[in-house]
Formats: C-alpha cells, structure tokens, sequence
C-alpha cells in the first residue's frame, strides 16, 4: 500500500508570511502522495468585521447565516486556498484547490440541532474517496478549504480538523495514511509550559486528562477528531507545530503521538 | 476525436438567481466532455467599494493593485466560483472549481506596458492542457474563474474571454472543439434592435463592421479573442444569449456562428 499524508494546517498561519512560507516549502518537499486541509482563521472575522457583519460563536463554533456563508466562501474558499495553492505551485509542488463541492468530494448535511441554529455550518455525510484518488494518481495535491456542499446548491462552514480526520478515514482503505494536525503549539501540553509536550497519548490517558482539565477547550474537538482517525485504522496520528513538520515526519522527538 | 464544449458565461449572470439557475441547468444537461469559463461581472467592483477600494479602469480593463487582486481573488475564485460549482453539482454536473494556479492549468505574467501599469493584471504564456485533459478523463467538468498565476506564488487576474479562447486554442489538438461566448445579447449586432442579430460572421466582415463602428466596445476584444481561437484551428465559434445555449448547440438559428 502506498503512502499518503493527510495535513492539516490552521489559518492563522496565513497571517505571518514567513511562516507560511517557510511552512508551504516544508510541505512543497514531502516526497509522494499528499493532501492539505486549511483552517479559516481571523481573515474571515476581520472581513466580516470590515463589513459590518457581525460574527456570532456558540462552544468555538461560527454561526454562519447566510453574510457570513459568503464570507467565508470568499476567504477561505477565495484568498486563502489560493494563496496556499499558489504558494505550493511556486515551490513546484502540483497543488489543486478544493472544496467539498469541488468534484463532489465532501457531501455534507446542515447541522440539525434542536437548541441553536448554527446555520449554514455543514456536518459530513460522505466523502468521495474515489475522486480523490483520481486526483492523487494524476500527480495533483489537493488542498482543501473548509468548505462542504449539501448537493442542493448550498455551500457549508465545516470544521477544518473534523476534514482533516474525515479524510483520513475515507483514505486509509486505499492509503497507508498518517495524518498531522500542525498547529502553533509544540504538540498536546501537559501544562501551561509550552515546551512542556506529551510525546505519546493514548485515548485513555486523553480521557484522564480532560477530565482533570489539563487538556481543554480548542484541544478537545481536535483530539476526538484525532482519537475517530486513529480508531478507524489511520496508519499514524500526530499533532505538532507547523514548524516542525519535517522532523516530526522523521520520527524524531517532535510533538504528540497519539496511541492506541 | 471526441467532442468538447469551452463555454463562456459572463459574471453578471450571477445577479440574477432565475437566469443563473435556469443556466447552470442546461449546461449540467449538455451531454459529454465540456469546461465552463466565467466571468467576474460588477460584484467584485461592489465589494470593493464597500471596502473603500478604489476601482480604476483603463480601456475597458482594471487595473488591479495588491488589494483588489485580493478582493477578485475572493469573489472569482471564492464566491463566484463556488455557486457556479455547487449549483451544477446540485444539477448533477460533477463541477470542478480551478483557477490558473489549480493544478498549474494556466500560467501566465504580469502584463509588461511602458504606458500604464496594470498591476496584477496576467497575459497568458501556457495552458497545461494535459492536467485539463486529465480531469475531464476522470469524468469531472472544470469550472474555470478569470484568474491565472505566474507561477512564483502570484495570483493574477485574467480577461475571461481570453482564457475561453486560449482553453479552446490549447484543446483543440486533443478534441472536437466548440466554443461558445454566452451573454446578455442575442449575438453580434448589426444595429441598436437587440433583435438585429447577424447570423454569420467572418473575419473580413467583422473588420469591415468595425472599421464603420456598427461592431464597438466591449465586443472588440471578445470577437478578436474568438477569432483567433477559429483561425487556430477550433472546430466552431458561436456567440449568444445565456438562455439560448441549448438552441445555438442543435444548430438552430440562435446567436452568431463566425466563419472562416
């Protein structure tokens, strides 16, 4: 079976162009087959903002009505996928830019929920593995914008993490797949020292350290993303910084290895 | 050779819900290999005023500092691309959104001009019609925004014209190829009368009409574009109204065809 990462890169890393440079070359030089998923970050708050459309969250999560759907249709679909793609391109790395509407990949439904109306945000019913294939044996590199369809005409927010892990799931059958969440932090912390990294994380522990609080908020839905991947027969699960994908990859001491 | 349909739709279209759904169901219905090329039309020039981005325009063309190109960016390769993409998917057409950058299918540079500098404006030097044919083997339908990239990590923004004729001109050595320009006029005109359509149109007549001004403005560069994709060896040029798709395609008297 041959390899594929599967990386998932937050958005805010666009905002400091020399780490994302320095980011996008490291990815650019990852031998074999590869697929990117970006977050959104605060670009698109920032233009909401600018537009006068106010940005509502409810436990870390957008309520996207319908200004903010174009919104983030714009930035994340728009400026961000492109400069990611652009940026690939200029490092000689075939990069394609992609939503879940994009070839159909990912068919989502928005979100039903009996106490909050969450809006326009998408929950994944079905990737399109098969397309994604295509695409990586024709020697392209997806990047993946948080962005699903409902296969009606809407387009849908969905969380970058839940993507990346989603994507793995459906991949493993086909690929050996390891996935990465890079992030600004140097992998999963034992407290609030940030050098202070668990080098390995098992479910068990995860469960024991939530519940005492040292691991909470954003970490959360990352680390049951995580755990969902790794449980569905993912090949490698790791969370690191953005800087330190090279060596992560290579088995050194860098960031959290989750366990099974 | 199989046959492949490039197909132009103006931007514009995207204003009016009935005329885009009513457009976007006929194209998913023609059957076969087929790319759609659209244009940006005045919602980007709307956002950027919103912004308080001036929009300058010289001859018919914008002139695109670092923050328009990011607002383009946003609304071609974001928006616009996207309801394009997930209404044809919602149609059953398996649309693939690409910019230029998107698997490096077209590859361009910064306009050189000793007068005026159009900013991130790009001229065409390559389409990678492999990558293009790749896709369209592999069963999908690329939806083409009016942006390019030249290829050291630039975005640039592109005439949609354009980049339907030089599609046409880089694929016509692979497929049967028809060209289509679909617009807000029933064709070329040969007076005020909207109903005034010339049927068929060569080049030594196209000349003549414009020396005598009856051809003007916005359609000079669309008809050079298509005239020199027919004179490259494209099977059949066609210009007509949007809604007229279906009608120009069954050789019925729609639109204007240009004649070698």
């Amino acid at each position: 079976m041959e390899d594929l990462f599967i990386i998932k890169i937050g958005g805010n890393l666009i905002d400091d162009e020399t780490s994302l440079a320095d980011f996008l070359r490291d990815f650019a030089a990852l031998s074999g087959k590869k697929i990117l998923i970006h977050g959104g970050g605060k670009l698109a708050t920032d233009l909401a903002q600018t537009l006068g459309i106010e940005t509502q969250m409810v436990n870390g999560r957008r309520i996207t009505d319908e200004a903010m759907l174009k919104v983030v249709t714009m930035v994340y679909g728009g400026f961000i996928n492109k400069k990611m793609v652009s940026g690939l391109q200029a490092h000689g790395c075939n990069a394609l830019g992609l939503t879940g509407a994009d070839a159909n990949i990912i068919l989502a439904h928005k979100r039903r929920n009996a106490e909050i109306d969450y809006g326009f945000v998408g929950d994944i019913d079905q990737v399109n593995a098969e397309a994604l294939a295509q695409m990586l044996e024709a020697g392209f590199t997806p990047v993946v914008a948080p962005l699903t369809h409902d296969g009606a005409g809407n387009m849908l927010n969905t969380n970058a993490d839940t993507i990346a892990a989603t994507l793995a799931q459906a991949m493993h059958a086909r690929y050996r797949t390891r996935l990465l969440f890079c992030f600004d932090k140097k992998g999963v912390l034992a407290s609030n020292n940030e050098n202070d990294v668990i080098p390995q994380l098992t479910e068990a522990e995860y469960h024991r350290l939530r519940a005492t609080g040292v691991i909470s908020k954003g970490m959360l839905p990352k680390l049951d993303n995580a755990f969902a991947a790794l449980r569905s027969g993912v090949e490698r699960v790791l969370l690191c910084h953005a800087s330190q994908l090279t060596s992560a990859l290579h088995e050194e001491a860098s960031g959290t290895e989750l366990k099974r």
